[in-house]
């Protein structure tokens, strides 16, 4: 539904798909369908004139018929056998990866209106003397820029940034407003970090202090934080510093919001992690894992590539072999709920008990004429 | 315990009962009981001289006897079974509704904290010259409002809040301290946001990545995020943008603390959830519904009007019909678990043999003689 | 890893360890080993000369022949045992608690770290006439201080902390950057705040509005927060501040990130809890408990003193007794989950079906010859 570009910034379609097409995927519309202006992008039942849309989901095949865009993208497939030949309202746009080809679009008209926000350095940010910022970095209103920082070319921090001592963020960047990075946190290139996102925080280790009543001596955690190249850090997630060494996070890692990566850590390459996850401190995540929605690891444990881990799954043990791994009570009923969970204390007096009936059993069928005659 | 008024703004308790009583509930002091002057508010075991309290829990009646409240609030079937005919230290307030009524005095004495709070613009915040603030409005030391921003007469901005681009806010809404709100996001009128809440980040949204390597490309979120009126939203909650259309929530909703609610999301009105809950991407929530503290959804699923989820529970699918729905795994001693916990594994194993001891039986049983002669 | 000091800072070993030993630790270098200066303090497996290491897991006892440390703890035990009489790369350190003396020596670092950083009051904070600052206190760029504050001596602010109106923070506090404490908050002495964390935002009340349409009246929030001494409190942790009491954080009690602890909770002294944590409204903790990560415990609930929940358990009902506490649905493949999980909805009929299967036995077992003539 967005409209995102002003009337007189309308792009025409070649120009756009040409602008937006950085993966070089296979995309053209199809020859003399005409070349409408553009200016926004939407979903198929809500996209309307000046908007380009696409079909990726192949259920919402139907909804074709009804749209309103100027252009949409599509299989070459749905084209031969869907639209060939028919009347059509809008420009068939043919492509090999239509969902991929949307993301492209949605992150040019997102470049389109970064391009216009201010750019340069806002007069109230407080910026360290000794603090290294390449040219073309624009740092927001109200940023604090500590001692040793370097902030690599094109990158932009919006207001209220805290870069602490030594960091290091790499170029073209995309730091969103209030965004904290301790001291000593380096950061690749072309991360976006989301808005009170905390990287750097002091891992949570203690000792027992042995003079009694159970205080605690802390750990000092003089470790730092080591992002890879194309991250991007969800809203409100935290990453800790390390105690010895540093807890790494590799490169096209993405983190969505509200997720804890402990101390110690290290998150393989392309691992995706959704909402709301927890990684205890010292587990190693392998590469191209996902964790969805609120699924948690225990510390020190190891998972290795291609792990998948289900929403709200607590992961107690290291898991070495690929492949989809699960662990949710399934909800149901609040007193269908009560009667079954009340039965869970006594599983493993069921099983003795279930194990007893099969011993009798047994002994009957191997004994005839026993259980009768006694 | 909190006496919240200096001895010379104390209140006689007739005006501050007019005052705060913006429901009209039915609600006066027993005639002749006196007017005592009331500096605060209190529970019945702590609340002090100048101090009004009430009594909603029946479990508490035996506290009314020690109170020492200038005032308590009782519903008049307390009055007439408890109170009547005994000397009381303080004025009985009779009440239909003494819970509510409480909820309306907590209201009066933070009204009256925040109307001395001060006002007008701090001269360092930084304000675009295209943002529309209305009359009355106060925004607080190192506030940021981008360009285009609309903010309704008589709302507060307390310290450190951001306002991106083009977002609006309501009238008579209460931002406290460090607030953020991307570009594009639009809140209703009499709103209250909590600090470290972050309005409008990216939704996570991914295509993979073709070229191999198991990379993902960013869908860049261009929908909004529209909040409605007489919203509350706990600190350090995130509420994403939408990837195309925009996440809604509804009027009256309540959100607590450390809430993700994922993009295009919609969440009906008066709906509330406690703390640490998490909603993923999609999912529509209906009107009236509650989830307790750390129940979690999956995404692109419905849940009905009046659907009550318990705590830590994992909602994996659609719920249309209104109820309460548990998924909660008993916890017990260590030991205990263990012991049972094993045995989960084992679950579908252990039916398996019931099964077939019932068969065995149920042969047993229609071929008499059989077991015994075989 | 971590070379901490630059090289004309490097301080010997002796007066090191001197300097660390806050806790008068049985701690000193075997006599005639030397006195090797010492920059920094690894792992024994990371640590490179110049640093000092240590041996606190008898699992790592292997690494000591490889170390390039300079000096290394470890307990009289293992140099009796293991080192004495070899040729050794570095200075054996003997001490009764090596990990405690880690501890000790990696806070001797980050305290170095500390004492560099700038001190005094930035001339971007806003700070409110009415505060009283003690002499020593360092506040950061863009802080707010409002009015009627109190901070003891030697306590530090990070860039962009929110101290609301009458908050007090004790002496030798370290709030990291961007902390925000609202109105009313008590802060100890020695407190470690980190980034994000939000305290004394309002409880989550709400009575519901009797005038239909199932909205909410707000319970404003009128009571407080207060922690005692020597608490540490985690990036983005929430402690909301009380409905009519205070919510109180004991002494010693360390939180990690990403908590959220509801109104009127009391957390008893040096309890620990790990991240992601949930504590709803009204509950209250004891002495010396640990709540592992993701742990989630119920409303108005009491835990006991020394009680420990294990990660990821929902404590639904109170702990009085001492001990360790679980819940968690054992994870599995995927497949193997879904059959399993398929059986809970059964249990209870599961149970009432073998129940029947032994009455059956049980019957036949009695009554001889039963079976087989009927």
């Amino acid at each position: 539904m967005p409209v995102l570009l002003a009337p007189d910034q309308a792009i025409p379609l070649d120009r756009l798909l040409a602008e937006a097409n950085v993966f070089g995927v296979d995309c053209k519309p199809v020859p003399g369908a005409g070349n409408p202006l553009i200016r926004g992008l939407g979903s198929l039942s809500s996209a309307c004139a000046e908007q380009i849309s696409f079909l990726s989901n192949p259920k919402l095949q139907d909804q074709l018929f009804d749209c309103r865009a100027a252009a949409v993208i599509v299989t070459p497939a749905v084209w031969e056998t869907q639209l060939k030949g028919r009347e059509l309202s809008f420009v068939p746009v043919l492509c090999s990866e239509p969902y991929l080809m949307y993301a492209l679009l949605a992150q040019w008209f997102d470049r389109h209106r970064i391009a216009k926000l201010p750019k340069g350095i806002h007069p109230t940010a407080v910026i360290a003397d000794s603090a290294q910022i390449d040219d073309g970095v624009s740092i927001g209103p109200h940023c604090v820029i500590e001692d040793g920082v370097r902030i690599g070319r094109g990158s932009r921090l919006g207001p209220g940034c805290i870069v602490g001592a030594n960091s290091v963020i790499g170029r073209d960047c995309l730091l969103h407003a209030r965004v904290t990075l301790y001291h000593g946190v380096t950061v690749g290139d072309r991360a976006i970090l989301h808005s009170g996102c905390v990287l750097g925080a002091d891992g949570f280790g203690f000792a027992p202090d042995p003079r009694g009543q159970g205080g605690w001596a802390k750990i000092a955690q003089l470790g730092g934080v080591v992002i890879g190249d194309d991250v991007e850090i969800g809203a409100n997630t935290t990453i800790d510093r390390g105690a010895l060494e540093n807890t790494v996070i590799g490169n096209g890692v993405k983190l969505d919001n509200q997720i804890m990566i402990g101390h110690n850590c290290q998150v393989g390459d392309h691992t995706a992690m959704a909402a709301c996850v927890g990684v205890a401190g010292s587990t190693i995540i392998g590469k191209r894992c996902t964790l969805a929605g609120a699924a948690m690891t225990a510390g020190h444990l190891t998972l290795g590539d291609d792990v998948h881990i289900s929403g709200a799954t607590a992961v107690t043990s290291s898991i070495l072999k690929p492949g989809r791994y699960t662990g949710v009570f399934p909800f149901s009923g609040h007193s269908d709920w009560q009667r079954n969970a009340a039965v869970l204390p006594q599983l493993s007096a069921l099983r003795r008990r279930l194990r007893a009936l099969e011993r009798q059993q047994a002994s009957d069928a191997t004994e005839p004429g026993q259980t009768s005659s006694q």
